[in-house]
Protein backbone atom coordinates (compact mmCIF):
# COMPACT_ATOMS: atom_id res chain seq x y z
CA UNK A 1 0.00 0.00 0.00
CA UNK A 2 1.43 3.37 -1.10
CA UNK A 3 -0.49 6.81 -0.56
CA UNK A 4 1.16 10.04 -2.35
CA UNK A 5 -0.31 13.21 -1.28
CA UNK A 6 -0.27 16.67 -3.77
CA UNK A 7 -1.48 19.89 -1.33
CA UNK A 8 -1.55 23.10 -1.81
CA UNK A 9 0.78 25.07 0.26
CA UNK A 10 -0.46 25.70 3.81
CA UNK A 11 -3.42 23.58 3.44
CA UNK A 12 -1.99 21.04 5.91
CA UNK A 13 -1.35 18.68 3.80
CA UNK A 14 1.73 17.04 5.52
CA UNK A 15 -0.30 17.07 9.08
CA UNK A 16 -2.62 15.29 7.26
CA UNK A 17 -0.13 12.72 6.31
CA UNK A 18 1.65 12.21 8.84
CA UNK A 19 -1.79 11.72 11.14
CA UNK A 20 -2.53 8.99 7.96
CA UNK A 21 0.33 7.47 8.12
CA UNK A 22 0.04 6.93 12.33
CA UNK A 23 -3.46 5.60 11.53
CA UNK A 24 -2.62 3.28 9.43
CA UNK A 25 0.87 2.68 11.46
CA UNK A 26 2.58 3.16 8.23
CA UNK A 27 5.67 5.19 6.74
CA UNK A 28 5.81 8.59 6.65
CA UNK A 29 8.21 10.41 4.39
CA UNK A 30 8.41 13.70 3.23
CA UNK A 31 12.17 15.54 3.55
CA UNK A 32 13.44 12.02 4.60
CA UNK A 33 13.60 11.52 0.74
CA UNK A 34 15.70 14.33 0.03
CA UNK A 35 18.73 13.35 2.95
CA UNK A 36 18.43 9.95 0.31
CA UNK A 37 18.76 11.73 -2.79
CA UNK A 38 21.88 14.23 -1.39
CA UNK A 39 23.87 10.50 -0.72
CA UNK A 40 23.10 8.89 -4.20
CA UNK A 41 24.40 11.87 -5.98
CA UNK A 42 27.03 14.74 -5.86
CA UNK A 43 24.40 17.68 -4.91
CA UNK A 44 23.72 19.58 -1.64
CA UNK A 45 20.50 18.97 -0.04
CA UNK A 46 20.39 22.44 -0.19
CA UNK A 47 20.57 22.25 -4.33
CA UNK A 48 18.45 19.25 -4.41
CA UNK A 49 15.52 21.20 -2.57
CA UNK A 50 16.04 24.08 -4.84
CA UNK A 51 15.69 21.98 -8.01
CA UNK A 52 12.41 19.34 -6.81
CA UNK A 53 10.56 22.59 -5.46
CA UNK A 54 10.20 24.25 -9.37
CA UNK A 55 11.11 23.74 -12.30
CA UNK A 56 14.39 25.19 -12.62
CA UNK A 57 14.74 28.76 -13.52
CA UNK A 58 16.74 27.64 -16.70
CA UNK A 59 14.19 25.83 -18.10
CA UNK A 60 11.33 28.39 -18.59
CA UNK A 61 12.95 29.54 -21.42
CA UNK A 62 11.24 26.57 -23.34
CA UNK A 63 8.30 27.08 -22.71
CA UNK A 64 8.20 30.73 -23.61
CA UNK A 65 10.11 30.56 -26.85
CA UNK A 66 8.17 26.81 -27.76
CA UNK A 67 11.43 25.25 -29.09
CA UNK A 68 13.75 22.62 -26.78
CA UNK A 69 16.87 23.76 -25.22
CA UNK A 70 19.89 21.32 -25.71
CA UNK A 71 19.88 18.48 -23.65
CA UNK A 72 23.54 19.93 -22.43
CA UNK A 73 22.15 22.77 -20.96
CA UNK A 74 23.49 21.96 -17.30
CA UNK A 75 20.85 22.68 -15.19
CA UNK A 76 18.36 20.64 -16.99
CA UNK A 77 20.99 18.06 -17.52
CA UNK A 78 21.08 18.46 -13.36
CA UNK A 79 17.62 18.61 -12.90
CA UNK A 80 16.51 15.55 -14.73
CA UNK A 81 19.73 13.98 -12.84
CA UNK A 82 18.10 14.49 -10.00
CA UNK A 83 14.39 13.87 -10.73
CA UNK A 84 15.86 10.47 -11.92
CA UNK A 85 17.37 10.14 -8.75
CA UNK A 86 14.12 10.83 -6.78
CA UNK A 87 12.19 8.57 -9.07
CA UNK A 88 14.38 5.66 -7.80
CA UNK A 89 14.73 7.03 -4.38
CA UNK A 90 10.85 6.98 -4.36
CA UNK A 91 10.16 3.15 -5.87
CA UNK A 92 13.08 2.27 -3.46
CA UNK A 93 10.90 3.38 -0.24
CA UNK A 94 7.55 2.16 -2.19
CA UNK A 95 9.16 -1.45 -2.11
CA UNK A 96 10.74 -1.49 1.10
CA UNK A 97 7.18 -0.82 3.18
CA UNK A 98 3.95 0.49 2.86
CA UNK A 99 3.99 4.33 3.18
CA UNK A 100 2.68 7.86 2.90
CA UNK A 101 4.77 10.04 0.60
CA UNK A 102 4.08 13.50 0.54
CA UNK A 103 4.73 15.57 -3.18
CA UNK A 104 7.67 14.88 -5.25
CA UNK A 105 5.61 13.59 -8.22
CA UNK A 106 5.37 10.80 -6.35
CA UNK A 107 1.48 9.35 -7.97
CA UNK A 108 3.03 9.91 -11.40
CA UNK A 109 6.11 8.30 -10.33
CA UNK A 110 4.47 5.13 -8.53
CA UNK A 111 1.89 5.12 -10.82
CA UNK A 112 2.48 1.31 -11.88
CA UNK A 113 2.01 0.47 -8.22
CA UNK A 114 -1.81 1.63 -7.74
CA UNK A 115 -0.83 4.10 -5.24
CA UNK A 116 -3.92 5.76 -3.83
CA UNK A 117 -3.26 9.05 -4.56
CA UNK A 118 -4.94 12.31 -2.34
CA UNK A 119 -4.80 16.20 -2.87
CA UNK A 120 -5.03 18.09 0.18
CA UNK A 121 -6.37 21.74 -0.68
CA UNK A 122 -7.82 24.69 1.47
CA UNK A 123 -9.26 28.40 0.87
CA UNK A 124 -7.59 31.18 0.93
CA UNK A 125 -8.54 32.01 4.58
CA UNK A 126 -7.49 28.81 6.12
CA UNK A 127 -4.01 29.09 4.64
CA UNK A 128 -3.51 32.46 5.81
CA UNK A 129 -4.22 31.17 9.35
CA UNK A 130 -2.47 28.42 9.11
CA UNK A 131 0.66 30.45 7.54
CA UNK A 132 0.16 32.69 10.76
CA UNK A 133 -0.04 29.98 13.43
CA UNK A 134 3.97 29.27 12.01
CA UNK A 135 4.97 32.38 11.51
CA UNK A 136 7.90 32.87 13.64
CA UNK A 137 8.15 36.45 15.84
CA UNK A 138 9.51 39.28 14.31
CA UNK A 139 8.92 37.53 10.97
CA UNK A 140 5.59 38.55 10.21
CA UNK A 141 4.57 39.26 6.76
CA UNK A 142 2.20 41.32 5.61
CA UNK A 143 -0.72 39.94 4.10
CA UNK A 144 0.06 40.66 1.13
CA UNK A 145 3.77 39.45 1.22
CA UNK A 146 2.35 36.06 2.98
CA UNK A 147 -0.38 35.19 -0.49
CA UNK A 148 2.02 36.39 -3.17
CA UNK A 149 4.47 33.72 -1.39
CA UNK A 150 1.75 30.79 -0.93
CA UNK A 151 1.20 31.91 -4.62
CA UNK A 152 4.55 31.24 -5.44
CA UNK A 153 5.40 28.51 -4.07
CA UNK A 154 1.66 26.63 -5.20
CA UNK A 155 3.02 27.85 -8.77
CA UNK A 156 6.69 26.47 -8.08
CA UNK A 157 4.97 22.90 -7.78
CA UNK A 158 2.41 23.10 -10.43
CA UNK A 159 5.39 23.45 -12.93
CA UNK A 160 7.32 20.73 -11.53
CA UNK A 161 4.65 18.45 -11.70
CA UNK A 162 3.79 19.50 -15.15
CA UNK A 163 7.03 19.46 -16.44
CA UNK A 164 7.71 15.61 -15.17
CA UNK A 165 4.73 14.39 -15.75
CA UNK A 166 2.46 15.94 -18.33
CA UNK A 167 -0.66 15.92 -16.03
CA UNK A 168 -2.03 18.98 -14.77
CA UNK A 169 -1.56 19.52 -10.83
CA UNK A 170 -4.51 19.31 -9.00
CA UNK A 171 -6.97 17.72 -11.81
CA UNK A 172 -9.00 15.26 -10.06
CA UNK A 173 -8.33 12.81 -12.78
CA UNK A 174 -5.40 12.25 -11.13
CA UNK A 175 -6.52 11.62 -7.59
CA UNK A 176 -8.71 9.28 -5.92
CA UNK A 177 -9.71 11.44 -3.22
CA UNK A 178 -9.60 15.45 -3.29
CA UNK A 179 -9.82 16.82 0.66
CA UNK A 180 -10.78 20.42 1.42
CA UNK A 181 -9.77 21.26 5.01
CA UNK A 182 -11.33 24.75 5.35
CA UNK A 183 -12.87 24.73 8.66
CA UNK A 184 -12.05 21.06 8.81
CA UNK A 185 -10.67 18.82 11.62
CA UNK A 186 -7.67 17.20 9.90
CA UNK A 187 -7.45 14.38 13.00
CA UNK A 188 -11.18 13.16 12.22
CA UNK A 189 -10.21 13.28 8.12
CA UNK A 190 -7.57 11.36 8.45
CA UNK A 191 -9.24 8.71 10.61
CA UNK A 192 -11.78 8.97 8.08
CA UNK A 193 -9.47 8.27 5.32
CA UNK A 194 -7.53 5.21 7.09
CA UNK A 195 -11.29 3.71 7.54
CA UNK A 196 -11.94 4.09 3.32
CA UNK A 197 -8.47 2.91 2.85
CA UNK A 198 -8.40 0.02 5.12
CA UNK A 199 -11.37 -0.75 2.82
CA UNK B 1 -27.03 19.02 8.46
CA UNK B 2 -27.15 18.99 4.67
CA UNK B 3 -24.98 17.21 2.47
CA UNK B 4 -25.16 18.06 -1.35
CA UNK B 5 -23.65 15.84 -4.58
CA UNK B 6 -22.66 16.83 -7.79
CA UNK B 7 -21.71 13.71 -10.10
CA UNK B 8 -20.58 12.99 -13.16
CA UNK B 9 -23.27 11.07 -15.30
CA UNK B 10 -22.59 7.33 -14.55
CA UNK B 11 -19.95 7.59 -11.86
CA UNK B 12 -22.27 6.22 -9.34
CA UNK B 13 -22.89 9.61 -7.22
CA UNK B 14 -26.55 8.68 -7.07
CA UNK B 15 -25.61 5.29 -5.45
CA UNK B 16 -23.05 6.52 -3.12
CA UNK B 17 -25.47 9.25 -2.22
CA UNK B 18 -28.38 6.77 -1.06
CA UNK B 19 -26.20 5.18 0.46
CA UNK B 20 -24.95 7.48 2.62
CA UNK B 21 -28.21 8.78 3.67
CA UNK B 22 -28.87 4.97 4.79
CA UNK B 23 -25.70 5.51 6.82
CA UNK B 24 -26.63 8.55 8.16
CA UNK B 25 -30.28 7.27 8.58
CA UNK B 26 -31.19 10.34 6.59
CA UNK B 27 -33.33 11.78 3.94
CA UNK B 28 -32.56 11.76 0.23
CA UNK B 29 -33.86 13.61 -2.59
CA UNK B 30 -33.44 13.18 -6.28
CA UNK B 31 -36.31 12.87 -8.63
CA UNK B 32 -38.30 13.81 -5.88
CA UNK B 33 -37.48 17.48 -6.05
CA UNK B 34 -39.04 17.64 -9.52
CA UNK B 35 -42.06 16.20 -8.07
CA UNK B 36 -42.56 19.52 -5.64
CA UNK B 37 -42.11 21.86 -8.07
CA UNK B 38 -44.28 20.07 -10.51
CA UNK B 39 -46.70 20.39 -7.89
CA UNK B 40 -45.92 23.77 -7.47
CA UNK B 41 -45.89 25.64 -11.44
CA UNK B 42 -47.59 25.01 -13.95
CA UNK B 43 -45.47 22.91 -15.59
CA UNK B 44 -45.44 19.68 -16.41
CA UNK B 45 -42.77 17.07 -14.65
CA UNK B 46 -41.30 16.39 -18.15
CA UNK B 47 -41.03 19.77 -18.83
CA UNK B 48 -39.01 20.57 -15.40
CA UNK B 49 -36.44 17.72 -16.00
CA UNK B 50 -36.30 18.68 -19.64
CA UNK B 51 -35.50 22.73 -18.48
CA UNK B 52 -33.20 21.93 -15.23
CA UNK B 53 -31.23 19.50 -16.79
CA UNK B 54 -29.41 21.72 -18.88
CA UNK B 55 -29.54 25.49 -19.74
CA UNK B 56 -32.35 25.72 -21.73
CA UNK B 57 -31.71 25.63 -25.75
CA UNK B 58 -32.94 29.11 -26.44
CA UNK B 59 -29.96 30.29 -23.76
CA UNK B 60 -26.97 29.38 -25.70
CA UNK B 61 -26.89 32.15 -28.33
CA UNK B 62 -26.65 34.64 -25.43
CA UNK B 63 -23.60 33.17 -24.39
CA UNK B 64 -22.05 33.29 -28.46
CA UNK B 65 -23.05 36.98 -28.77
CA UNK B 66 -21.93 37.95 -25.92
CA UNK B 67 -25.33 39.99 -25.18
CA UNK B 68 -28.23 39.33 -23.25
CA UNK B 69 -31.38 38.84 -24.25
CA UNK B 70 -34.44 40.27 -23.25
CA UNK B 71 -35.85 39.16 -19.93
CA UNK B 72 -39.28 38.76 -21.78
CA UNK B 73 -37.78 35.64 -23.89
CA UNK B 74 -40.77 33.24 -22.65
CA UNK B 75 -38.20 30.22 -22.64
CA UNK B 76 -35.77 32.32 -20.42
CA UNK B 77 -38.61 33.34 -18.03
CA UNK B 78 -40.03 30.12 -17.57
CA UNK B 79 -36.15 28.48 -16.83
CA UNK B 80 -35.91 31.23 -14.23
CA UNK B 81 -39.14 30.40 -12.50
CA UNK B 82 -38.30 26.89 -12.53
CA UNK B 83 -34.78 27.43 -11.16
CA UNK B 84 -36.50 29.90 -8.63
CA UNK B 85 -39.43 27.50 -7.60
CA UNK B 86 -36.78 24.60 -7.61
CA UNK B 87 -34.77 26.53 -5.44
CA UNK B 88 -37.74 27.21 -2.76
CA UNK B 89 -38.40 23.60 -2.99
CA UNK B 90 -34.39 22.79 -1.93
CA UNK B 91 -34.70 25.50 0.95
CA UNK B 92 -37.70 23.57 2.13
CA UNK B 93 -36.77 20.30 2.11
CA UNK B 94 -33.50 21.39 4.34
CA UNK B 95 -35.47 23.11 6.69
CA UNK B 96 -37.82 20.44 7.03
CA UNK B 97 -34.93 17.58 7.96
CA UNK B 98 -31.23 16.33 7.80
CA UNK B 99 -30.33 15.24 4.26
CA UNK B 100 -28.83 14.40 1.33
CA UNK B 101 -29.49 16.06 -2.33
CA UNK B 102 -28.13 15.03 -5.37
CA UNK B 103 -27.58 17.72 -8.19
CA UNK B 104 -29.63 20.79 -8.77
CA UNK B 105 -26.90 23.40 -7.72
CA UNK B 106 -28.07 22.45 -4.54
CA UNK B 107 -24.47 23.42 -3.45
CA UNK B 108 -24.77 27.22 -4.08
CA UNK B 109 -28.58 27.41 -3.80
CA UNK B 110 -28.16 26.17 0.21
CA UNK B 111 -24.50 27.54 0.80
CA UNK B 112 -26.02 30.18 3.36
CA UNK B 113 -26.86 26.84 5.53
CA UNK B 114 -23.12 25.50 4.72
CA UNK B 115 -24.14 22.68 3.67
CA UNK B 116 -20.86 19.11 3.24
CA UNK B 117 -20.09 19.45 -0.28
CA UNK B 118 -19.72 16.57 -2.42
CA UNK B 119 -18.22 15.95 -6.02
CA UNK B 120 -18.34 12.40 -7.22
CA UNK B 121 -16.02 11.59 -10.35
CA UNK B 122 -14.74 8.44 -12.28
CA UNK B 123 -12.61 7.51 -14.98
CA UNK B 124 -14.24 6.57 -18.36
CA UNK B 125 -13.77 2.98 -17.92
CA UNK B 126 -15.52 2.81 -15.23
CA UNK B 127 -18.52 5.22 -16.40
CA UNK B 128 -18.89 3.19 -19.86
CA UNK B 129 -18.80 -0.38 -17.46
CA UNK B 130 -21.41 1.39 -15.14
CA UNK B 131 -23.62 2.47 -18.34
CA UNK B 132 -23.43 -1.10 -19.90
CA UNK B 133 -24.71 -2.58 -16.55
CA UNK B 134 -27.75 -0.91 -16.59
CA UNK B 135 -28.51 -1.24 -20.30
CA UNK B 136 -31.66 -2.65 -21.16
CA UNK B 137 -31.98 -5.67 -23.75
CA UNK B 138 -31.85 -4.64 -27.26
CA UNK B 139 -31.11 -0.91 -26.16
CA UNK B 140 -27.15 -1.62 -26.11
CA UNK B 141 -25.67 1.44 -27.71
CA UNK B 142 -21.91 1.28 -29.75
CA UNK B 143 -19.27 2.68 -27.56
CA UNK B 144 -19.41 5.50 -29.22
CA UNK B 145 -22.46 6.15 -28.79
CA UNK B 146 -22.29 5.65 -25.08
CA UNK B 147 -19.28 8.31 -25.01
CA UNK B 148 -21.55 11.04 -26.76
CA UNK B 149 -24.26 10.61 -25.06
CA UNK B 150 -22.13 10.50 -21.08
CA UNK B 151 -19.56 13.93 -22.57
CA UNK B 152 -23.40 15.44 -23.34
CA UNK B 153 -25.20 14.89 -20.25
CA UNK B 154 -22.11 16.17 -18.09
CA UNK B 155 -22.00 19.09 -20.32
CA UNK B 156 -25.85 20.32 -19.41
CA UNK B 157 -25.10 19.43 -16.24
CA UNK B 158 -21.80 21.94 -16.65
CA UNK B 159 -24.23 24.12 -18.97
CA UNK B 160 -27.08 24.57 -16.20
CA UNK B 161 -25.10 24.72 -12.92
CA UNK B 162 -22.05 27.56 -14.36
CA UNK B 163 -25.37 29.17 -15.89
CA UNK B 164 -27.22 29.60 -12.38
CA UNK B 165 -24.31 30.01 -10.33
CA UNK B 166 -21.43 31.76 -12.07
CA UNK B 167 -19.35 28.90 -10.52
CA UNK B 168 -17.19 26.09 -12.51
CA UNK B 169 -18.60 22.67 -11.96
CA UNK B 170 -16.13 20.30 -10.45
CA UNK B 171 -13.93 23.31 -9.33
CA UNK B 172 -12.40 21.81 -5.92
CA UNK B 173 -12.77 25.10 -4.40
CA UNK B 174 -16.56 24.74 -4.66
CA UNK B 175 -16.08 21.28 -2.91
CA UNK B 176 -15.14 19.98 0.91
CA UNK B 177 -14.63 16.61 -0.72
CA UNK B 178 -14.17 14.88 -4.17
CA UNK B 179 -14.40 11.23 -5.10
CA UNK B 180 -13.51 9.41 -7.53
CA UNK B 181 -15.16 5.79 -7.84
CA UNK B 182 -12.91 3.91 -10.36
CA UNK B 183 -12.08 1.08 -8.85
CA UNK B 184 -13.59 1.76 -5.45
CA UNK B 185 -16.33 0.24 -3.93
CA UNK B 186 -19.28 2.71 -3.01
CA UNK B 187 -20.58 1.21 -0.03
CA UNK B 188 -17.26 1.54 1.57
CA UNK B 189 -16.88 4.91 0.61
CA UNK B 190 -20.34 5.63 2.06
CA UNK B 191 -19.76 4.45 5.20
CA UNK B 192 -15.92 6.11 5.76
CA UNK B 193 -17.87 9.41 4.75
CA UNK B 194 -20.60 8.76 7.03
CA UNK B 195 -18.06 8.78 10.20
CA UNK B 196 -16.32 11.22 8.50
CA UNK B 197 -19.51 13.73 8.92
CA UNK B 198 -20.31 12.30 12.00
CA UNK B 199 -16.77 13.23 13.15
Amino acid sequence: MVITIAREFASGGREFGRRLADELQIAYYDREILQEIAKKTPYSQEYIEEVTRGRPVSLFPIHYAGTFVSVSDPNLVQATDIFQEQSNVLKELADKSDCVIIGRAADYVLRDRKPFRIFVYADLETKIKRCREREEAGKEMSERELIKMMKKIDKQRKQFYEFYTGYIWGAREHYDLMINTSGANIKSIAKAVAALIRG
